[in-house]
């Protein structure tokens, strides 16, 4: 029996894995008729956002990224390209796909499995927040780029619209949390991000990590609370 | 730039990495001066138990497990020996470790994202379970063996002494909650089965994608509490 590289996780992982079940939590009391926004929670798969520079390195001069999937979010895609990510010690992640559009920086975003697997010690920070974050290598089909920094361990978040927030009584830049209720791995993912502006539609993102953790693929329920939605007394 | 065979993770993933921090929750009230067990938490990597019978097929007649690293709790341990576990569509993991003592029904206990690069379905069940759950191959240097059942992702869960039961107020078969908190990544582990009986240490085991989850390496509280431990009002 042959047997075919062991853990090509870019062929069976989607890039995307996502659930929509009936939102419960802190908005509006039973019996209210007003807004109910549905609530999409997304696992997102390593993926890399790259500059208009860096496109053009990796996959040549004039090159643009090749929208091939829409997601969740407007104006956003799931890219053609994909890139090699080589970290040290010649460990590499053979498939992590581009999302676009392009960004001022180039950031690559691994779930702690990937970046132990990389040999690369990926911080958890949010989104754009790369200062001092390490760095890998990228191969394209026609060149390579050397990042200095931009791995991470994307944070939780939430993205939302401004009377999404209002309906659950948070404001841009709280936090909140998520809870999946599924068999035998009911799971509650504190310190989410709180994204909101004008036109974001209800959308949590979490990674492979917290996506598997909590099986949300069985989840049977799914609950976005105020982070503070506890009661105060002592148990 | 030649290559590393991709994601052998289990060459950088430790058998098992772990944390104790001050333990917190629901036992004695403040002040109390008497019995406050320390908490492990241990996040145990892919592996496999197996039978006799077994052992003795993939690593030769005779051959008896070796113990290389005593685990946490008494009697048990990391053997010397790894298995090949190959899945549909000649996936695999190259290295897979074996735990003993040996058991009177062969287990391959994978975290999803394990499974998933296998291609293999795993359910989420408590060890020993294994009823109707899929099976695999297992290759070792000497021999092959078709498992017809035992594949699974083993369900989160607490050992402890009956004393420590005592401590908490629950009883072996109750659930509890686990909160690890940790930066940007705080998170609430609900179904933790008890297992309690005369001699275990305490002990919360999760697998490898529940301790990305959150981020456990970099944890700066655990708490153990009772499933039923928040207030029943609502919010």
């Amino acid at each position: 029996m042959s047997a075919a590289p062991p853990l090509d996780r870019a062929i069976v992982e989607q890039i995307v894995r996502q659930i929509v079940l009936a939102q419960v939590g802190n908005g509006k009391p039973a019996g209210d008729q007003g807004y109910r926004p549905n609530l999409m929670v997304s696992i997102s798969a390593r993926h890399c956002h790259l500059t208009d520079e860096h496109v053009e390195i990796l996959f040549g001069p004039g090159a643009k990224l090749t929208p091939e999937k829409p997601l969740y979010q407007d104006g956003f895609y799931a890219a053609a390209e994909q890139v090699m990510v080589v970290g040290p010690r010649r460990r590499m992640l053979p498939t992590v796909r581009v999302l676009g559009p392009t960004r001022p920086h180039s950031q690559v975003e691994l779930a702690f499995t990937d970046s132990i697997s990389l040999g690369i010690d990926a911080p958890v920070r949010h989104s754009g927040n790369i200062r001092g974050t390490p760095g890998c290598v990228l191969v394209g089909p026609k060149g390579v780029v050397e990042l200095q920094e931009g791995v991470i361990r994307a944070a939780r978040h939430v993205h939302m619209s401004l009377k999404d927030a209002e309906h659950f009584g948070v404001k841009n830049g709280d936090h909140m949390k998520l809870r999946i209720e599924s068999p035998y791995s009911t799971t509650v993912f504190e310190d989410l991000l709180v994204r909101a502006d004008a036109t974001s539609k209800l959308e949590v993102h979490i990674d492979t990590d917290e996506g598997n953790a909590c099986y949300l693929d069985g989840g049977t329920k799914v609950e976005l609370l105020k982070q503070d939605g506890g009661c105060k007394c002592k148990h």
